[in-house]
């Protein structure tokens, strides 16, 4: 993820501001729109071939959300882009990846970008960049790529489940940006897990080498998390405070909601950054405690037999003149002395807990 | 209580919001309701055995309290809260038992949630939400399961002690919180207690290598407590600027009593961590103690006994030629120059305060 | 302290709201009231033997100073209030002793509660709650026991010193405040010393294992005055920016004084905070070194006498053929070989600076 | 840079404020100025001899761009600000490299001062201040010497690439400074890769001694590039809630992406301090390993062989009467009695996971 | 410095308010009273041998600056406030000298209290208290004693240098101010450049035990400057929000350049600090490399010498029968195993980059 933002930095730098430049890396991508038309008694679900399909959803009274994936596509979004009338700074921003979670308010509707987290298979944090136009009666939606976190809404419109159905196109936007953040949840909640089993790790001592590699991972990926979500709490709270016709008095109480969310998730967040600080100092102590492991057992080899190898010594001497070797039970005598000295040393080491 | 939030979070991703669902863990909780209705005069107190006895209540003029246990008892809850006229947001934040403590504010009522903390038998905390809603002349709560902290206030109601009968139903509000509050008191102290156990334990150098999990653990509680009370902070301070008619002059002070009380358990619980963080750099401390202490056993046995096992060493090996072998008195001699290596080397190490 | 805190909590959990319990733990107090009344003219200056004789001052144009220590005595305190008129929250406040410096404001007085500071015989902090109701014409203190900071303000009053005698109420309780304050520069100074002291233990290396633990232990009081002091800084705020007509437009600079004075206290105690953190960095460096020195001894020893051993193990093996051992000088050039190599490795110790 | 600095303060101290002094080392620098002149339809550019060829366009209505590299020609910009009616304050400003990123509104014109990060051949940041001044129809930039950012901003005006030709000068100024954010990308990415390098080094085992140096030195680099970048977002900040005239409405969206950039460098710059304060944590822990490792190689070293040198020891005691001397395979006894303990030793540590 | 200011709170403690005490340490400072008065066309300067001389300059057009230098001499500094009318306060303050940095406004004059900064002979940071009057047409300046920061004002006014001779008397509040804040400049480089010796000193590996003591000291002086420094930040910028008449709209600009370089000032002394922690930091690293180093070279030649020891004791076993003494050659293989060994170790040591 680091690589390919600072790729988006380079593609950039030095370009007339206000150039179109998808900044990802998903270039091969192939164009999918997609285009669902409701009101309460109906709704139409279609697969647009060209982007043209898509401008005549902008002025029918039914509510309708245009989704886009392939951001690639430089020209088609384009070409959409002038036709809802969007600010060429929009469309810039709209392909250019690296934009942090914003609101900006133009004159017949509200931009809003947010970062969509999943996971892909596995346990890698997808971060795709996901932008919305609110309009009067319709949300344009912009995907980099296939795979999204939106199929529960498409199921309700398609079912009439909810309410999305009979409420405005704000609510949609609600609904949209709900989805997101659901995910969220389970993005902290994997994140809570990995903590967890780098604690059992750290304190069944089984912590490698590695593990402080994995535990600074783990702390850069919170990091990022934490960067694509907070944000978005300003935003919302924009939202809410807004007094914006396009979106409606009692739709803003559901934002509220979003908002209650994304003040657990950062907490949440919060939490776990404090955590990760204290698994290193917990991974210290283990090493540590370890080192003093290894240390007391040199430490009482190294006690135990020094002395015992010195009294040897004395008596491998040539000396012509050692009375007691010619004394005929100094060897059994002297392994008693040994043996007491031995069971001496251990009867100490136990005291002192060391063993 | 990790793996429960967790949990309760799974349950919830990809639902059209709104939905009712319980997200706690005790699903064949029996639905408990009881009801005091009481004015300056009298009082009855009833277990209803069906949610429709509660609608009565509803345009007494005497106050009400009806207490719910058991939030798995969605329909009932539903019924209730159609009957209270309940925003279906505020009913589905009943049931979501994973809510920040905040309150929300419609146009009959106002609705709180908040963490009910108490100690389980032994020294688990239990955090069990309860939500409050506070209409003209009743208060509605809502409570997971059986056993709570508002004993006292039944006792009072019962008793007609203190000023909870003659006055109006948002001071009834304000007793209950109170007694959740005062029960913050109970965990605080509790937790104090346990960092003084820690303290005592590593300073008494009986700190196992659990020590360093343990504190962790506690460490991580008191996150959890702070996360259950800090928030309830702004709630009260918002009721306390309220010009909300449900609110009176009166009561105000009382919930300013409150917000002091909040204040000072927040104030504790911050220096707990701080005495937390502490405890950790004691305990590396300690353990470095340790190894300095086996390092200096280590260190004085092998200064003192290899030098003279080289000694003995150097009298043993066979050249035809050493003329101290032949010198009768050889052997005593260098008994008597190990000895005084021997007791220097004592000295040596007792000025370094080695020994 | 920590001790006396939490009985405080557990006195109050369960009890009704607005009931008088004294939760401090001197339940002999004797009960104690003086009472100054003064004008520019005269004063006098009585011990009260029963809370009767106060009453007589409430309405006298003269200025009174009516202080009881004894909060054991509810009856009596009830009493007063009652004839004050204090609201049966403040009465709870001023014997409920864990309370934290704050201000509230009434109708027809002022509310302060805060903690006075000064040293018990020895070094050990004494904090004991002091309550004032400043009313039209006079101040009332409520103090926990006997012994307190204000004999010079009775000594100013008795003397007609400095202006306390022809300004207001509210001069009188700015000068008690003041006295308060003033003894906190006395509390921080001993703080001041203690770490200085700390700090030369450590460095001259005559730091203990119960270095650390002390080390904590000024923590936790400082962390304690903090405590006790911000709050403070607020009450003071609040009051200079008042408009209650109890404080005069010129009493006022008199407060920006002590608010300068609290502003210079806090941020003492917080530089000392962060001193006291250097401390533990820099016990921790010195383990470290003494360490680092025993290592070395050890190395020393090791490094020098067991290849010397070695040698000596060499011509001690009993081949039947090993051409040195027939040698004349064979034992007197070994000894040189020996020498040689022992003042090598002196040399190379040297050049490492481990000597 | 940091020795330049204090250089610069030296030569300023006790001077009288307002006298132009300039504070950096390039006293060599040849003055050199160029003049872009520009409108919709046409442009010139002009390098110009000397400062009173620029004085002609300060009037005409076309867009002006006026370059100055060289802020030792004190008396050439006195001459140029006098013309241009800046305040001495402002000249000053200009030619005292030390300053903070700010701006001045001054009555017919706004100062900007900024600093232009980019990489000198290799790898270090070049830190040069640059000025603005945006007149009515025209903008001067002051540099320190030779070599910019703006080279992309030059070409758009020769091609009529983009909008800056046919919009207002304060369009030109968005243009400079966006071409100064946009290389600030470079800067965080070039030091991000560095702290990739760290973290791999120190990773792969190959952290010297050096290394903790070398982050160091890191760590200051970023807290001064932090120092360039974050006072230019209070700076875009008020630039867009500007109301001066100077500033047309619809610039001030541009203004307004420069300040959504500047968002996201300084949270990357944040991210990457935070992570180096966890390079350090991770060097410290990969040391303490490798001594974790060294300890382990003694220990075994010295538990296998120590006891083994004892038994070998005691018989080679010289005693006349040790009865397993004289039985013929004593010598291979022991052999076998040394080989099962040298390997019981082995499954020891490698049980103890220390193999 | 940490002495002088404890003394001076005791001599406080206790006393009346609004009693004015010299809490310094220079009681038997010569008072010393000079004046400046001038307009833009002449200038006189007098040192006046008593206080009864300055009292003529209050009611001149000129501008007059009169600065006392003895803060000892309470009784002329109070027959001069009488004359010059100031609150008792200000002359408290005035004369106790652990005052904060602030800035009071009264009727017909400001108030300004300030630290100067300056090296006395050698490295050690004086510290001394100045007070500023500014009224209508005159300065007042308090200095605990001689030896100040003002010489180039003073030349300013004698040579009519720069503005400010015909400019008012806020322009030298001004000037005398600027000057202040010059002098800061170069306490902070000599700041930077002892922390740059320290690094020098702990990466050359010069650090001894003192250098953490070392360290420490200087931490404190940093937080000590910054003391003196950071409140002054309010000052300036209450001045430049000012309407009070004594300050005209064209001066604040300047005071505006003040406050930018004490901004610049502050940022230093923030990066200083952290440099500093680093610093520790970075000791800490060394002291644990050393370690490591140590412990190399005690594996090393442990690991080498005692498996050949080991080998040698073999051979001076006394048993009867061994087969490989009776070799003639058994000696001379025995050294090839020997060196064998040796050089095997010498080469596993080197791969493991221990050597």
């Amino acid at each position: 993820m680091a690589k390919t933002r600072n790729n988006s930095y380079k593609k950039k730098a030095g370009q007339a501001p206000g150039t179109l430049i998808y900044t990802g890396e998903k270039q091969s991508q192939k164009l999918f729109i997609e285009a669902f038309d409701y009101d309460e008694n109906q709704y139409t679900e279609n697969e647009l071939s060209n982007i043209e399909e898509a401008f005549g959803f902008k002025h029918t009274n039914s509510k309708t959300w245009i989704n886009l994936n392939g951001l690639n596509h430089i020209k088609d979004i384009e070409t959409l882009g002038k036709h809802y009338n969007l600010h060429h700074l929009v469309l810039e921003d709209v392909v250019n990846i690296s934009q942090r979670p914003k609101i900006d308010e133009y004159e017949d509707y509200l931009f809003i970008v947010l970062k969509m987290l999943y996971y892909d298979k596995g346990e890698t944090i997808v971060s795709e960049q996901v932008s919305f136009i609110l309009g009067k009666s319709y949300v344009l939606t912009f995907q980099e790529s296939e795979g999204d976190v939106f199929e529960s809404v498409r199921d309700r419109i398609r079912m009439a489940k909810g309410r999305v159905r009979y409420m405005e196109s704000d609510y949609l936007l609600y609904a949209l940006i709900d989805a997101v953040v659901d995910y969220y949840f389970n993005i902290i909640e994997v994140l809570g897990d990995k903590i967890e089993d780098f604690e059992t790790e750290i304190f069944s001592g089984n912590a490698s080498e590695d593990t402080s590699k994995n535990i600074q991972d783990l702390k850069r990926e919170i990091l990022r998390v934490r960067r694509a979500i907070f944000p978005l709490r300003e935003v919302i709270s924009r939202i809410e405070k807004n007094d914006n016709e396009l979106i409606q008095q009692k739709t803003i109480t559901y934002f509220r909601d979003i908002y209650d969310h994304l003040i657990q998730v950062s907490e949440n967040i919060d939490i776990y950054r404090e955590m990760i600080w204290s698994l290193m100092d917990m991974y210290m102590t283990t090493i540590s405690n370890k080192m003093n492991e290894v240390m007391k057992v040199l430490t009482i080899m190294a006690s135990i037999f020094i002395p015992l190898t010195f009294i040897a010594g004395i008596y491998g001497m040539n000396f012509d003149y050692i009375p007691e070797l010619q004394y005929k039970y100094s060897y059994f005598i002297l392994w008693g002395v040994m043996i007491v000295l031995f069971v001496g040393m251990l009867i100490y080491f136990k005291k002192k807990k060391w063993l």
